[in-house]
């Protein structure tokens, strides 16, 4: 099937982008001699995760419990719950470990984390196992490295109570804003230099940190050097978009996933195409607003993938987009009669994934395969 | 069971605020003597839309064609599909209203549109109903009423194809940006004059025009006159909305619905309290950005649903909310420490909304119901 006899809107998937997108970064980190482990909250879908895991049981990331149980029943073995655990979750934590026989290791910053889980472990005489989110850069959560002592008690609770540490994590959030690649490198510097010290201060007080883990895809291809660090995680460059692309981490013909629409009417005069897919369908993400070039709510290509020069999507309303040409731009609308069919391409690929239940795959504008993803908590 | 036994995030719908706002825009239209058509885009669940529909089977309008299967599946027989529609549509369009014996009219504003629907209709020898869609504002679709021989032309092509013609509709969307009564009483009158003009110029042409239709909550709230209109629409009036608070449609003890979320952190020297509601569970919409009132990412209320003074989602990662008070506001962040549960009112209803599957639907902090919603198109 062609991708124009697809029903719009839908989400689909450049195969052949995507599997580039996997190479190169895979060629980036071998050098570097770290495991990977991909974060499958922008995927959400098996048929995604088995094409970027380094093997079939993982390791892998995940960013909701729902992610954990869809693929921990699909063979996935190694998962990190990447978001600081609130402990009236702890309970299924334990059953997704059971029921599937996988570890689920989940991550904290805090002492009252800490205490709450050794007293979890405590009163059911179970096992679960945790990092430590570090702070590397002051932009969300993370234990200060700074504060060996403090690092140390949160450990040591852990510890006390039979958790199982494996190791410290952090992300470097702020690297999303950086304005060029002397400033990401110096983002992915921060992140080596917060868990490289933090795993000095844990194992020089002779507690157990087998876990060093970095990532972020901005600094996961800024770092050149891994000194310390023994794992990176990625989850967004596998797909590419256009916040990306903005950071320089991608080309535009990088970005695999777009959002396919109908042209559904014309007001000529403003200059507008008006298409059938609006913010449910491209996500209300506006990342692009902040950065040297704004793509408003997407960028918008013909059928087969190839960008219209500065044709975006101005405005969205719920199942409405309108199409226009990027103010100043000199450049002018093309003619697409009513019932054309484009590609939009998204500001942030984990946020438009979100708003589709599959990926339409197709390599070229054959349609080769449909595959779900799941959404949720 | 207590809200605060439900797991995190989720979609909370309070009862009460839900049925008052129901009653509150039937009072104010009972006396228009205007029919009443809901929109149920916000909604997605028939729970909701058999409390919003004056009767079982309608009338209501739908923003994609699989609300309308769904609806129609639930028995509701009169439906408006409210998107420019695309002619590939079409096909699926005569098989909902075949399998549920149901009236799905569609709304177009172009000549290309009517011209490829009397096609359609011709070939198969089938009926189809459309309304025209008339431009009130400028602000996204519609045909010029001030264009009385190119709206007669629309009209004649689908009469000459055997399209019923159903009448004429207009959404101010503009109304979204009112920064006052007067401006919002005059979007309310220009979506009276472009519909009862269009109505005019049709029956004036000897042509059928049965419905006149106007619509938004902003200016179903704010019309004092109705001459020459017959049929009101509104869909996030249900539930109200921080947006909609700042139109003024709304208190914010009438916002009926939240995002439940647990406290996963803090950073207490920047004043920061770390939650499991990220821009997944709340929407990337920033609807209030610029209004008169800014709400960040929500505005963060107790688990019992009473707002603390100027807390708010100051951003947002996918899984993650930083919770603040407002820059200069005076007020203090509240103790809240790990584990505590909170609502967080949504700047976009129907935004929000869509980011789950199902309302817990409670009064006060009692949970009574789980009322499914579906997404997709």
């Amino acid at each position: 099937m062609n991708v124009t006899e697809l029903p719009t809107p839908c989400l689909l998937l450049d195969q052949d982008r995507f599997e580039r997108n996997v190479s190169r970064l895979k060629s980036h980190l071998d050098p570097l001699a770290v495991a990977f482990r991909p974060h499958l909250k922008t995927a959400k879908s098996i048929e995604v995760a088995r094409r970027v895991m380094r093997g079939q049981e993982g390791p892998a990331m995940v960013s909701t419990l729902l992610e954990a149980e869809y693929y921990a029943s699909h063979g996935v073995r190694d998962l990190v719950y990447g978001v600081g655990i609130a402990p009236a979750k702890l309970d299924r934590v334990a059953e997704i470990r059971e029921r599937h026989g996988v570890d689920v290791t989940v991550i904290l910053d805090s002492l009252e984390q800490a205490g709450a889980m050794a007293a979890w472990c405590l009163n059911r005489s179970a096992r679960l196992s945790a990092m430590i989110e570090i702070d590397s850069d002051g932009s969300r959560s993370g234990a200060a490295w700074t504060d060996p002592a403090g690092l140390i008690a949160v450990a040591h609770v852990l510890t006390a109570g039979g958790v199982e540490l494996r190791g410290v994590m952090t992300h470097a959030g702020g690297s999303y804003g950086t304005a060029n690649a002397d400033e990401l490198l110096k983002a992915a510097e921060a992140e080596r230099l917060a868990v490289a010290s933090a795993a000095e201060i844990l194992r020089g007080a002779g507690l157990p940190c087998p876990i060093t883990s970095v990532g972020g895809t901005p600094t996961a291809y800024a770092a050149r050097d891994m000194t310390g660090v023994n794992e990176v995680r990625a989850g967004v460059y596998m797909f590419g978009d256009l916040v990306q692309h903005g950071i320089g981490t991608c080309a535009v013909e990088d970005i695999a996933v777009s959002v396919l629409a109908t042209v559904i009417g014309h007001r000529r005069e403003k200059g507008w195409i008006i298409v059938d897919a609006g913010w449910m369908a491209l996500s209300r993400d506006r990342g692009t607003r902040g950065q040297a070039v704004d793509w408003g709510y997407g960028l918008v290509c013909d059928a087969a993938g190839n960008a219209f020069p500065d044709l975006l999507v101005l405005d969205a309303n719920q199942e409405h987009g309108i199409v226009g040409v990027r103010a100043d731009s000199g450049s002018r609308v093309p003619e697409l009669p009513v019932g054309s069919v484009v590609r939009i391409l998204p500001n942030h690929a984990c946020a438009t994934c979100a708003q589709h239940d599959a990926y339409q795959v197709a390599r070229g504008t054959e349609v080769q395969a449909r595959w779900p993803r799941i959404n949720g908590w």
